[in-house]
């Protein structure tokens, strides 16, 4: 119990930066934080077959861009955002997050509440099983999905940042929370990621999952060896 | 009374290794620092009924594009940066921050010094009720919006970043600088948000405000329930 | 005489983030850094009356975004970057900082290598009295600009972040580098701005000039008062 | 023995005072971590006449931003983006890396697995010597282009992030993780950049070259009396 957490950088003049996470030794208190169960996640991680995800805020770090759209002609009504092209920044780890997935048996998809050309143009892409945009209700997107795929929700993760993914995050076998969640996001799930979405977090997300299952070195052996094209 | 010490061993790869101490000294006053009005801060957003927020820096982390238009027949006198189409980031969780802001009896606005098209595009995507764009006295325009909104000046927030800002925080009934505001704006606030602009201030501000009103628990379930669109 | 540099960054569980660089006390020599001048850099700054500054890393983050054009027949040939569309990320802080530096009285210009069409319309919004792009001796530019202006050398600023800017520094009467600045750019400058390039540094260097020379809080007066119309 | 320590005061706002005491231990073995070859990492530098490197995540943070394209009719079938225009920030101080390595007698080149049109115009711009896109097997095109370059491999470099890097960092004489890379990618390296991919990671590993190769001052020298004109 530890009312305290601190995160000291140090650098020594060269090269080498330290990120030293420390949480405080004494007793005071002074804020109760309930402890999160990460024991049990590795054990939920084992059964997992399917992998869901957020887009914004987990692909992306949550920004969104908009360039005013001159031609309002070739506009498209499902859009989130009228009048303009939206684009936003995917990870090349991610990227590659989604071939090692694959190759280690997980199945993919996204659920987003927006509704842009971009994300399904990068869905297209990474050639992913499941992609849900314009969804209001991520809880019922979610158990739709695994139902779908013939699985059941102990045997799917999801993946996210804002209360929207709420949920979805509490029907999931195992509820994953990027590092840039907001502080509820992070208080409802069994694992949080090291880095923040756009920076890697599915990657981790990914790791974390075919590690806790045993696949990770043979996933990555694969990986070298047949070269898959998605990034 | 030392609520807490902690001690840290880190290696910098060759043989130097460093030992880091950390202790509080509770309540020494060793520099003394006038403190910040933080009591009142809570009693201040209890009051507020309007939300008002500056645009570059408090919804975006500054920044912004410029691309060379190539088509000058299109361009509108009004605009900022003539003979370009400009645009920058706007954060997932912010527009979240106006869906909660809105089921909390917030009304909510912006009022910006620069005038572009990606900002009245996104402000309508937003749904927001006042946009002020192309407003060089900040202050005067706070009250007048203030006024409009048939409220008192001790019921509305502005959330700036900058000292353009500062004549609309003065009149404020509560004054909220966001974590990358220059010095002189942070002192001039009465509660500085956690996140930078552009990557949450505005929701910091939303749940500040909505906790101190003791609304926030039921504003999530109602936000989980009801499945706002606006993102 | 410092072999050692650290800088920590410690959270405390709350919003506030403390970044505190210290110097170690002790007496080990291991590298030898030449002491910087800084006791002299305020004497300095109070001759300045011309302030002239670097684009890319300077006025930005150094990240430079490349559209490709398909419009190849308007292309100019005059371009850093043929064949497409360069832009990249200008903060609003440092939109004030050039009408804060006209309050204050101080010139200002911009002396870049690349030649683009974006610097160009920012510059044009900025209002900056010297705009020279393509410069690829930026030493002599820099002495070929103050003399246009009729000025001494000791009376001109340069912010800088790379090698190529220090030919610029070595003239001018005070040479600024930015946080992101390469090394050799870092030890070359009679002072370091706490912002990086894009985050506000030229905010910082028009700051640390008008409150060297006295005129800070009259031109923050001014500025609120008469609301320049540059951002 | 202890050759420097330290001691801060820092003070959150509130009433809390903290302590830091930052003490070296010399080389007091408490924790054991297996030192990394860096005595050999400056002797491999030495020997390398060539540079080539990753694209995405090294040269760029990673980040890609795709904007859907209107005008389908010019798209070409080798895009690793299909649909839409690919693009990604590079960063000034890599520019002039590659001038510094040519001055320095060092040939330069890219080997990414993606396709795009904005990587060839800035590989253009650069005046890269080795232009390799869409390379799903980098261990085999690295070494192919070494022995086109008629080198051996031990005067070869490879700068990566990702674990699609590793083959070719396994041959490379000298293998370079940026501060970005995945983990297993920087156990697989003789030497880490201090800045991250996007943020000057290839200027980075230029200098650590250059300077193992004792040419930094006269290259440096050369530069800024040469005026290059690559950025």
């Amino acid at each position: 119990m530890d009312p305290y957490r601190i995160t000291i950088y140090c650098q020594n003049g060269g090269p080498t930066l330290f990120r030293i996470t420390t949480t405080s030794l004494g007793c005071l208190p002074l804020v109760r934080i309930p402890a999160m169960p990460k024991t049990s996640a590795q054990a939920r991680a084992r059964k997992i077959r399917l992998l869901l995800f957020d887009v914004d805020g987990v692909l992306t770090d949550g920004k969104m861009y908009f360039l005013p759209q001159q031609d309002k002609t070739t506009e498209n009504t499902q859009l989130s955002a009228r009048g303009s092209i939206e684009f936003k920044g995917f990870h090349a780890h991610d990227g590659v997050a989604i071939s090692l997935a694959r190759l280690g048996g997980l199945r993919t998809g996204l659920i987003t509440k927006r509704y842009s050309e971009t994300v399904a143009l990068r869905a297209r892409d990474l050639k992913l099983e499941f992609v849900l945009q314009g969804i209001h209700d991520k809880g019922r997107a979610f158990k739709d999905t695994v139902k779908q795929a013939g699985l059941g929700l102990d045997e799917a993760c999801f993946v996210g940042d804002d209360i929207v993914d709420l949920p979805a995050m509490r029907y999931a076998g195992l509820a994953i929370a990027v590092q840039n969640a907001r502080a509820e996001v992070k208080r409802g799930s069994h694992y949080i990621t090291p880095h923040a979405g756009g920076e890697g977090a599915l990657r981790d997300a990914v790791e974390m999952i075919l590690k806790a299952q045993g696949k990770w070195k043979k996933v990555l052996e694969a990986y070298l060896t047949e070269h898959p094209t998605v990034q």
